[in-house]
C-alpha cells in the first residue's frame, strides 16, 4: 500500500474507440488534489487525447519495470501519471477494431498486478467493450468476473451506488443475480448462493466501507414479495431461511420485503445496502435516483475495485472530444478514494 | 353522464378496517368544491369516522333507487353523498372480518353499476383486503380483475402514474404482465398479447388522457435487452416483432431499451408511458419517485376507474385516525376528474 496521503488508483482507460479515455483523463486531472491516478493505456495516444482536451493537462510517463523493481508511483499534484500498454491499431472515434481488443485487456492484466503488489491502493475501470476482446480471440464475458478469476475470487457481487438529487440517503443496490436471462433466475437463487452473497455485502461493508454494523434490507423475488406463497414460493424456501441463517451469524439483514414499496426513501433511510434479487428489479431505480452519476462497486475481491455504471457510447465518442460527461467517473474515483481509505490500517 | 361541472366520481371506501374510509372521506372532502364525491359504503360507519375526523364534514344520504329512477347525485359543495351498502359486522380498526367481505364487493357492483348507467363519471376505489373477501367464500383476485369480469372486458392493462418530485416529468408506467411469479413472466409474454397491451395504451392514452400522438417507450424483458440475444431471446423474438407490428398500426411504440437506463430522466422525457415487461421492473421507480404520491388507472375498461397505489396499511388503521397520508387518494380523485373531463364530448 502507497505511503502516500493521496490514494495511488490505476485508471484503466476501457474501449480507446468509446469515451473511456476522456472521462478517465478529465475525471483524474479533475481531482489530481486529492487522488494520485495512474493511467493505464496507450500513452501516446493518451497524450494526444490529453492535448485536444486541455493543453494544460500534464501526462508523465511511469515505467512498469521501475514499480516492479520497488520504486512508487508518485508523482506531483501537477501531473497524471501514465503506464504504456501500446494499442495494437490506430484509433477511429465510434468503430470498434478487434486489433485492439488485447491491449485493453493488457490494462486490466497490468492493474491488477500493481493492486496485489501494492503499487495500488484500488483499481477503476473506464467501460470496455466486450466484442472487442472477443474478436480478438479472447472469451471475455465482462470486467467482474474478469477480475474474479484473475484474482481467484470464487465469489463476487455486484453493487452500484449514487447520492439521489435531494435530501434522500446514499443509496446502495447489490444484486443476487447479474447478467442472467430473466428466465433463468428463479433457479439461480439458492441458498447457498444467497448466503454467500449476504456474507460478503456484509463484509466488504464493514472492511472497505467503514460502516460498523451494516444494515441490510433484502427484497423478495415476486412481486408483493411473493404474498404469503400466493405469487411464488421462493420467498418461504429460499430467501427467508437464508435470511434467518445471516441474522443468526449475527448480520442485520431483513426482508424479504416487495421491490416496489421497499425502494420508497421512508424505508431506505434505513439501510446501508438494498440487496435486489435480479438486474432489472434494482438498477431502474438506482440510474433514476442518481441521474447517471451512479458507480459499480465490486465486493468479495482482495482489492478496491469501482467503475462507471454506464457504457463506452461510441455514438457520443464518434461526435468528436467535449460531450461526454465524466460525472459518474468522478464518482467512481472518490468511491475508490474513500474505500482505499477505510482499508488503511 | 353527469351533465354537472364537477364530475360525478363515486368512491369505494375498500376494506373498513383499514385506512380506506379515512383517507376517502378526507380526500373527498379536501377535493369537493372540484369534484362531486359519492362515497359508497355503510353510512352509519362513515358518518361515525367522519364526525371523529373533522366535525365539519357533512354527509348525505343518496338512495340507489332514485338513482335507478333517474335521479342524478347532485349535491352542493358543502357535503359529501353517500350511497349505504350496510357491513356485515362491526368494524374493529386493523382487524379483518369475514363477516364484512360480501358488503365491500357489494360497493364495487354498486359502483359498476353506477358508471356504467352514467350516474357517475368514473369510479376511485380505495384498497381492500382480497383474503377477506375469499374467507367470505367468494373467489377473488384483486380489483382490476373483478372490474374487467364485471364489465366484460377481455384485457385490462395496469398503469400507475404520478408526478416526480422536483422539476421531473409526469410518470406513468404501464405493466405488460402483472400479478405472477416472476418464473411465469417469460411464458406469459406472447407477441399477441403484448400487441393488445399497447394497442390498449395507445388507445386509452388518446381517449381518456386526451394525448393526441401517444409516446411509449417499451422495456426489454432481460438485463440490457437481451443484448442482442446474448441474455436472452424474447427482445428479437417477441417483443421487437409487436413493436414492429404496432408501429405498422401507426402507434408510436419503441424499444425495446434496457430497463435500467430507459428510467433515467433524460430519457423519460421523451415519453407519455413506459410499457415496463413486468410488475418489479416498472413499478420500484415510480414509487420511488412519487413518494407515496402514486395513483393507479386500470386500462382497457369501458369506464373510468383510477385507485390509490398501496394497500390498506391495517397497522396504521389500528393506531387510530389521523395518521394515514390521504395524498394519493387525492391525486387518485384528481386523475379520475381529469380522465372524466378528457372523455366529455
Ligand atoms: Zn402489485
Ligand atoms: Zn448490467
Amino acid at each position: 500500500m502507497s505511503t502516500a496521503n493521496r490514494p495511488v488508483l490505476a485508471i484503466t482507460v476501457g474501449e480507446p474507440a468509446g469515451i473511456g479515455p476522456e472521462i478517465s483523463i478529465r475525471a483524474a486531472w479533475a481531482l489530481r488534489e486529492s487522488a494520485n491516478c495512474v493511467l493505464v493505456g496507450d500513452a501516446a495516444f493518451l497524450a494526444l487525447t490529453a492535448s485536444l482536451i486541455d493543453p494544460a493537462i500534464r501526462l508523465s510517463a511511469l515505467s512498469v519495470q521501475a514499480l516492479r523493481n520497488g520504486g512508487l508511483p508518485h508523482f506531483g499534484k501537477d501531473r497524471l501519471a501514465v503506464i504504456d500498454v501500446p494499442l495494437g491499431a490506430h484509433v477511429v472515434p465510434g468503430q470498434l477494431d478487434a486489433e485492439n481488443g488485447r491491449a485493453v485487456l493488457a490494462t486490466l492484466d497490468l492493474a491488477i498486478e500493481g493492486a496485489q503488489a501494492g503499487w495500488f491502493d484500488g483499481i477503476v475501470t473506464a467501460p470496455l467493450q466486450k466484442s472487442t476482446i472477443n474478436d480478438a480471440g479472447v472469451a471475455f464475458s465482462g470486467h467482474t468476473e474478469y477480475l474474479a478469476e484473475k484474482t481467484n475470487t470464487s465469489r463476487v457481487v455486484m453493487m452500484l451506488a449514487g447520492q439521489p438529487q435531494g435530501s434522500q440517503p446514499y443509496l446502495r443496490v447489490a444484486l443476487a443475480t447479474t447478467h442472467l436471462p430473466l428466465k433463468d433466475v428463479p433457479g439461480a437463487l439458492t441458498r447457498d448462493n444467497l448466503t454467500q452473497v449476504i456474507d460478503i455485502i456484509d463484509h466488504d461493508l464493514k472492511t472497505k466501507f467503514g460502516i460498523a454494523a451494516p444494515r441490510i434490507l433484502v427484497t423478495g423475488l415476486n412481486p408483493h414479495a411473493g404474498e404469503n406463497g400466493y405469487l411464488g414460493r421462493e420467498e418461504i424456501e429460499v430467501i427467508t431461511p437464508a435470511l434467518e441463517g445471516a441474522r443468526a451469524r449475527g448480520i442485520d439483514a431483513r426482508g424479504p420485503y416487495p421491490a416496489d414499496t421497499l425502494f420508497q426513501p421512508k424505508y431506505l433511510q434505513d439501510a446501508d445496502c438494498v440487496l435486489a434479487m435480479y438486474h432489472d428489479q434494482g438498477l431502474p431505480v438506482l440510474k433514476h435516483a442518481t441521474f447517471g452519476r451512479g458507480i459499480n462497486v465490486t465486493l468479495g475481491l482482495p482489492i478496491v475495485r469501482t467503475s462507471v455504471d454506464h457504457g463506452t457510447a461510441l455514438d457520443l465518442a464518434a461526435q468528436g472530444l467535449g460531450r461526454a460527461d465524466c460525472g459518474s467517473m468522478e464518482e467512481a474515483i472518490r468511491a475508490a478514494m474513500q474505500m482505499a481509505a477505510s482499508r488503511r490500517p
